[in-house]
């Protein structure tokens, strides 16, 4: 998979992509990255991309000619399977779509910032809008880092045990039962006595009825999913 | 305000809190950063924060002691008013938790890791789990940052122009209206002309009924949630 990443603070994606899942999926050579500074796509003196909004607003919005050059600049290197914006009205992200995106080839992804972008951007580049949540963040770059995890950390190899994410949250529309460790007792918490029983079949019934019942309780809508 | 993150893998931190508006809340004096590595409040000679979970499973788990000594560090040294979790199965983010979260003066986030953390942690430890959303992701630190991001731009002062915090979207369970800038014309593509037209009243007119169309067509539950 390769990434290529288009935004106004370059400097933003440094340090997560080279820390845990991500640094070890480059390293292993599932993915790459690539971090794209839309400035570089400036006609002006100033790589000036932002103006001031049509109709009078506050806030600055993003221009649409640095955004069109860059895309232009990178599909004419390659094809690209999505190209996506991080929006707060886009697609919400969940496991399923995760999903999909980590079978991905090549996928750009431009990170708004400022009051927004030109809306043309929205209406003729992207091919996919996806908001990884309903709330209001300073720019698209931490979306697009949350994106690039949940689909990274699904390429096979990427996680050392593949186990591991079969049995994470969501991935059976239920979430994870409560897991413990040593030490059995801390304080004055103990470790459930299932757990330390031995007995797997029984384990396991307590795990499948702590998952439904925890789903049941923080997450019903999940339970009602299952065509998604 | 000021955030404690406690972390295994503290290097995510660097870059993104040093870009865009968490840098500048921080030079501003709005907001103090402290990044806490939980392998430095270990008791043992390899600093191990992991171990496996009991009734045997894949993936690891974070100890529960670690994570108590750094917490009662903090809680020695001032009162917080919120540890927050983050977690998949916590209550999900949304733009009114992140204003109230906007207005505490001290912060805990504990960044979960591998396949969880010890269960006892979140029964006796914390006093919020937040997620940002229905996905897994590698650890918890990307979602601190994003809990973060959302909570400090809405400190007084962080962004400069103040209207561009409240005409974001959510602020009135409605999405933005589409924003445009220069050029007008871009290729074959044109800016609406009621944005042209100088006149304030119908822009403004336009603008709200794009906003109520937009929202209706891609976030309908935001209508339906005046309570919130």
């Amino acid at each position: 998979m390769r990434i290529d990443f288009l935004t106004v603070v370059p400097e933003t994606f440094e340090s997560p992509l080279n820390c845990s899942i991500l640094k070890r999926a480059r390293e292993k050579g599932l993915v790459e990255y690539h971090i794209h500074n839309l400035r570089d796509f400036t006609t002006n003196r100033h790589r000036k991309v932002d103006d001031y909004p049509f109709g009078g607003e506050a806030g600055m919005v993003m221009q649409i000619e640095p955004v069109d050059r860059a895309i232009e600049f990178l599909k004419n290197e390659r094809d690209y399977d999505e190209i996506i914006f991080t929006s707060p009205d886009g697609e919400l992200l969940t496991q399923p779509i995760a999903n999909s995106l980590s079978m991905l080839e090549n996928v750009i992804i431009l990170c708004g910032h400022y009051k927004g972008v030109d809306h043309r951007i929205r209406e003729h580049l992207v091919t996919r809008e996806i908001s990884i949540g309903d709330y209001v963040l300073t720019g698209g770059e931490l979306p697009a880092l949350v994106i690039a995890d949940a689909m990274v950390r699904l390429i096979p190899g990427a996680i050392g045990d593949e186990q591991s994410a079969l049995s994470d949250s969501f991935q059976d529309n239920l979430l994870s039962a409560p897991v413990y460790t040593r030490p059995a007792q801390y304080k004055d918490w103990k470790v459930p006595d299932i757990l330390l029983s031995g007995h797997e079949a029984n384990i396991a019934k307590w795990r499948m009825e702590q998952s439904v019942e925890r789903t049941r309780a923080l997450r019903p809508n999940l339970l009602n999913n299952d065509a998604k």
